[in-house]
């Protein structure tokens, strides 16, 4: 049977919990939900969606799988290799596998965006 | 390299057509903007937006990938087996393998969402 979780307002959904990335992830003032993943029993992929609070960043990653993402709310900043791009809401970043990326906001308010990745 | 589609508005992106369904896909009223895929060459997923006009719907569908889904903007109904649902923006609906699916524009305006599916 499908899943549907319900939003909230102010990105929050029902059925769905809040993380929080610990200081030794090398990250500032990020926050997870997952909305498809294991909990969905999805077998392929997972979306979540992030939120960086202003100032913060997400940890400078560089891995094997793919990520597709779509701006949401704020302002930010998508590190891809050696180059940097200021992104807003509806922008769509395809990060291919084993690139080097990192998000920032770069606004005086969250900064979130969905993110898809395989399941992994 | 990382791909960026930057947002035109009125969900239009740039580097991304415009495709429409012919009628003997038993859809009425459906565009689709595939945002990741094989043109990004992405190989475990794809993103796509997809829009109906009011009145229209997608087939009745029941195959076995499974399909994640944001609702972006307007009203629908997702049929998933054999009950109904209404959705509204930034509901999140998972759709999992081989379950019957489809979805209604039920409101005046687009009905929008964007759909992550695996790679086929």
């Amino acid at each position: 049977m499908g899943v549907i979780h319900r939003y909230k307002g102010d990105f929050d959904w029902e059925g769905v919990e809040l993380g929080r990335y610990p200081p030794e992830k090398n990250m500032r003032g990020v926050t997870v939900r997952w909305l498809i993943g294991p909990e969905e029993k999805a077998p392929h992929f997972a979306l979540r969606y992030f939120e960086v609070e202003p100032g913060g960043w997400t940890s400078l990653d560089q891995h094997a799988h793919d990520h597709g993402v779509v701006v949401m709310r704020g302002q930010g900043r998508v590190r891809l290799g050696d180059e940097e791009f200021d992104i807003v809401p509806n922008d769509v970043v395809y990060v291919p596998g084993n690139e080097v990326h990192q998000f920032r906001n770069t606004g005086d308010g969250p900064f979130g965006f969905f993110c898809v990745i395989p399941a992994l």
